[in-house]
């Protein structure tokens, strides 16, 4: 983790990053810089929402124009504020923010949340500006939240270091921490929360991130133990490491973390050598890691909602079997389609528990899952009751939804009937009742059901449920183990696109089977090499400036007479000088035609957030319109290895389809795995791609290979 | 059109079907046979919302229990009405029910519905009681809705034929006209639409449909001047020929129809002899029929309500260039990123605009397209509506979304903003505003205008009403021509699995470019066959027995030599005789190597709802794992065949890849279409596949066929 690790100077000690973090979001004094009276305005609303939310740590507001404000000593300039103070609130003018930290730093003051814009926001000028408040904060020994931010609210102990629109109003605490690195859309997802009533203990907004980044605020948030759910939403990432601790910590302490992250669609394909290097935007290079390192990603707020209704439960969902109960076969159908796509399973009950069920269900009503108990629970309401419970009680069933709707007649007796069902059964279960009276959702959460709007939106959250307690499952067994890295071969001298033959050795060594190439210069040679193959070969061009060789015509396939295989040589050449006259030539590489009726292709690439990408994929020269690839963060090892081909789109191929056989999964989730050990340990590695992979009976053999590599430092 | 249209005899004329199902809609008196006292009761309750929400028609209780309900003169039976009744409610025992409708026949009623249940709903013995039950309405001449239904509500004329929950409290009448197969969830829909706001002009619940079906009715809700959108819930249909008539009227009368259905994952795969009749499962099938004739396909009720939200707007959306304004750039993002997904353009703003936007837009605030006004909005809220009055009157921009959030301090200010905007405007523009105050959505609905409460869900609906206006302009310009179908071949006397010869024979004579075969008997004749071709040749097996050649080893490929063809031959036999001993072997095929580099496969089917459809893909022998297909309803038009190879996946694929030439695509299209004319015009084909075409600079031309017909009649 490349994070700064310097030492927070203060007036008494010295405190460690991690123990700063702490005090800043537990300050037992707070001073504003820049106050106002006006408890309306950005630099009055913290002292408002302080006094009014019962803050029981000292307030210090520092301003040359009050002797005092609301009743609180008003300090003339920072060096007048007493020792000791804990943190400070900076909304003073951006030009005027360097000399503030400064001023704070002299006096001991552990930490400060800068409100004032006019940073990195504003461009090149203010991007110079942010780098010179960064060097500021670090040699004054303050730590630093923002600038440009709402700043951040502890509702446990009522420290309301904001002037975000979500703090006026109730702001109870709870099991939620959630930290934002936008302010607008931070504050609607708060507002939401609210809303939804699942308690806000935590709201942290990052701003442009100077010195505090998302992940170290988020790992503080997820240590206190009254928090049970981390949620956060981000807009960009500079430091993919953090990210990945904080994700193993969550899993650690058995707290699900929820991300929404926007710019899904990425920047679109980029100019890159490799396939693999057009094909790792951002955004898939994204959702891989944090899908490998088991954080959950809600696509929108709503979804991240939906989510954490269900995930602030202590019930957790053992595994992937759903039973649905409803009063609309219809619903129980929707539903049931949604439980399929988004991995459920809706489970076979047991014999025993359709016996059980249909001793009280209405003969027109189902007795397999989904339940539907029909119109008639309107009059017994026991119905419903009994089939949920029997439902849960079946072995196979790992968590529930009851879909109803309207019912504006009965909301007390079906609420008593959920509670019942709650005391009499173990597994989760989520309400879903659409166009419910407000009050039965209130009531519902009060007794801490998770209640839903609409069927899909119950499931999808009951399949995060279930992908959370899997993860933690993955996590406990293999702790994400931490692959060593392979050693890395010797540094050469070699930058850019390096030779084919080099490349392919150099995999060769590192134990990813490779197809043998000999590289020749002319006709003669080529015929000396393939009697040296004794098999039918295929001629390519070489050349720095070919890396997609199909493309110029510089493949000629299956030769296997002397004739054909001069021909071959000939052809190659007249066909690279017509499409690509400028082409250096290194020579013809004679390669054995390789067996295997599947093509797959593996790559890497060096991400510059999270470091070192393996990719895999189903395609050849096709895959930039099939998409169908996987990626995954280096190093990891086969289990993930068959992971990722499990994921692939066209999985199913890789088992045989329309009377071709299928192929050894280890044998390529094993070179997957070298490959991934033997790249992270390339420092200079920048982009590979090994395309084709052929694959049949003998395993995985790469019978074409780019690389490029960094400049040397 | 095979509904049964017989006429409906009534005292005093004969009604003509959709003038007794006018009638039904509209009477101007109501029997309720088996009325209840007990107004709670199902057999109560339409009499309670009749008398509450004021019908201005004859009510006439029948029930020998009592004199009079509720002041009205209650009649001992049937018999004892008065002639003229319009129509029924039927409310007794399953067992009563064809009794009572023999009894309205002869009193000359026009419609009954009918909410018994006991009927089809309930296994085989009560589809028979439905089966009889249709043959006696019938003979007796009374239209039917039902049995097993809510019943239905006229909201303008306070016609309310009904049980349903959402009859309870408020339901003032408005622009949405709702029908619904489902009576819980089509409840829920119901309420969900006053909740929202919209206004329900009807709501009919079809029940059973042992007489009136979905389409039908949803038709004579679209013919109410009244009526501006139609929307509806299906969960099966049985006559897709009344579905396409109501889209095609729906789009004639400019009225978008939302339909949501149920079962989309279908019955997965059946066994089939063709790959077409796999793939073409029930929900692949009917979501490219509605899609090809214009109606909105919602997934969900929630996607229903957001898309209704737009559409009752009378502001069309003219394109599809979506303009953003936010105060937020991470929700602009997210937007921007689920409109590229769902088919709007994120359009560029003319630089007379983005200039006219930074006359008065903060620095930091982006003048592109997404706009982001900033937090400087809080304080000058004019600058929202100027930046959304510039941003639609750009040129490229046919529908605004604007985002904001909370701001629960200004509601009243920001109101007037958007009716400001709406006034000095005539593009359609969408509110998003996540954790609005409930009242500031209540009064911009009030204005006529759209709200939302999650970006994404805005910018879906904002692609809805361009889609549907998409769809008004390709109807009026193409009618979706009812294009002649082709002459059939003459009948033969062949059944099942035809022979390739025939088969091919005949498709080449209805223009489909076939490549030629000669079927052969022995190697001899297959070395005169290749000798005639005089160029390379395939050798495949055929068989009635094997339908998918390959999978048996029955296809040996370019062999250019005697020797070659000899041993080929043998080797196919061999093959055959080894992984399949009992098939049947008619000879081997002769057919020259056909040239083209793109592989398709393209078939049709006879499906048992929309009759005869074409499908198109991507792939050869992997089309099952790829799944890269489309539907269209036969028959259509070589540009209707252009927009199906345009919604293939990899329809990228065809415009050529990394040095491939890309191919005709017109050739392909008119191919399509000349199959959908032929196909439609056979009435005894079943299952056809072309598998593979493979197209090249000459053109598709299919190189293997499988055809399947049915018994002859």
């Amino acid at each position: 983790m490349n994070l700064p690790q310097f030492e927070v100077q203060t007036h008494f000690s010295k405190l460690s990053r991690v123990e700063a973090i702490h005090r800043l979001l537990h300050p037992e004094s707070i001073a504003i810089i820049g106050a106002s009276a006006n408890l309306d305005k950005v630099n009055g609303r913290p002292l408002k929402h302080l006094l009014e939310k019962g803050y029981r740590g000292q307030i210090l507001p520092v301003n040359p124009k009050y002797r005092e404000i609301k009743g609180l000593a008003c300090y003339p300039d920072i060096e007048s504020l007493p020792s000791g103070v804990d943190i400070a609130i900076v909304a003073v003018p951006a030009a005027d923010v360097i000399a503030v930290i400064e001023s704070l730093g002299e006096r001991g003051v552990a930490a400060a949340v800068v409100f004032s814009s006019g940073f990195g926001e504003m461009g090149k000028e203010g991007q110079l500006l942010e780098a010179s408040l960064t060097d500021a904060a670090q040699r004054a020994g303050v730590l630093l939240c923002g600038p440009n931010c709402l700043g951040f609210i502890n509702a446990f102990e009522n420290v309301y270091a904001t002037f975000s629109q979500y703090a006026d109003g109730d702001t109870g605490a709870g099991p939620v921490g959630f930290v934002t690195q936008s302010g607008a859309f931070g504050t609607a997802i708060a507002a939401l929360i609210r809303e939804q009533d699942l308690g806000l203990g935590y709201f942290i907004n990052t701003g442009n991130e100077a010195d505090l980044v998302f992940a170290e605020l988020a790992l503080a948030v997820v240590e206190d133990p009254r928090i049970t759910v981390v949620a956060g939403y981000l807009e960009g990432l500079v430091n993919g490491e953090s990210l990945v601790r904080l994700a193993e910590r969550c899993l650690e302490l058995n707290k699900p973390l929820v991300l929404t992250k926007v710019g899904r669609m990425g920047a679109g394909a980029r100019a890159a050598a490799s396939h693999t290097g057009s094909l790792a935007v951002e955004d898939a290079v994204f959702d891989a890691v944090i899908s490998q390192y088991g954080v959950l990603r809600a696509r929108n707020e709503e979804q991240m909602l939906d989510m954490l209704e269900a995930l602030i439960q202590p019930r957790r969902c053992l595994g992937t079997g759903l039973g649905i109960a409803t009063q609309s076969g219809g619903a129980g159908v929707m539903m049931a389609d949604r439980a399929e796509e988004v991995g459920l399973r809706v489970s076979s009950i047991s014999k025993a528990t359709q016996q059980r069920l249909g001793q009280f269900l209405p003969s027109f009503g189902a007795v397999n899952n989904p339940v539907d108990v029909t119109g008639q629970f309107v009059a017994r309401p026991e119905l419903l009751r009994e089939a949920v419970i029997t439902l849960l009680d079946d072995v196979d069933i790992h968590v529930g939804i009851v879909w109803l709707q309207l019912m504006t007649a009965h909301v007390d007796a079906l609420v008593s009937i959920f509670e019942e069902i709650q005391s009499r059964t173990e597994k989760p279960f989520l309400v879903c009742w659409v166009a419910a009276p407000l009050q039965a959702r209130v009531k519902l959460r009060q007794l801490g059901i998770a209640v839903y709007g609409a069927g899909e939106r119950a499931v999808e959250a009951a399949a995060m449920m279930a992908r959370f307690h899997a993860n933690v499952e993955r996590y406990r067994s293999s702790g994400f183990v931490r692959i060593e890295a392979a050693s890395p071969v010797p540094e050469s001298r070699l930058t850019g696109v390096v030779p084919t033959e080099y490349a392919s050795a150099w995999l060769a060594r590192a134990g990813i089977p490779m197809s043998p190439i000999t590289l020749v210069q002319n006709a003669d040679e080529a015929v000396d090499a393939w009697k040296t193959f004794r098999q039918a070969v295929v001629l390519k061009i070489e050349s720095p400036d070919v890396t997609h060789k199909t493309e110029v015509g510089g493949v000629v396939l299956n030769l296997d007479s002397e004739e054909a295989v001069r021909r071959g040589a000939s052809v190659l050449l007249s066909n690279v000088a017509r499409s690509f006259p400028a082409a250096r030539i290194s020579g013809i590489l004679v390669q054995p035609m390789a067996e295997g009726h599947i093509e797959l292709v593996v790559g890497a690439k060096r991400d510059p957030v999270f470091g070192m990408m393996i990719m895999v994929g189903t395609g050849g020269t096709m895959i930039e319109v099939m998409k169908d690839v996987v990626f995954r963060r280096a190093p990891f090892d086969t289990n993930e290895g068959l992971c990722m081909l499990e994921q692939l789109r066209m999985s199913a191929l890789l088992d045989g389809v329309r009377g071709q056989k299928g192929i050894d999964r280890s044998a390529v989730a094993s070179m997957l795995s070298v490959l991934s050990r033997w790249a992270v340990a390339m420092p200079r590695l920048i982009e590979l791609d090994l395309n084709p992979i052929r694959v049949g009976q003998s395993g995985p053999i790469a019978v074409d290979c780019v690389m490029v590599l960094d400049e040397a430092s």
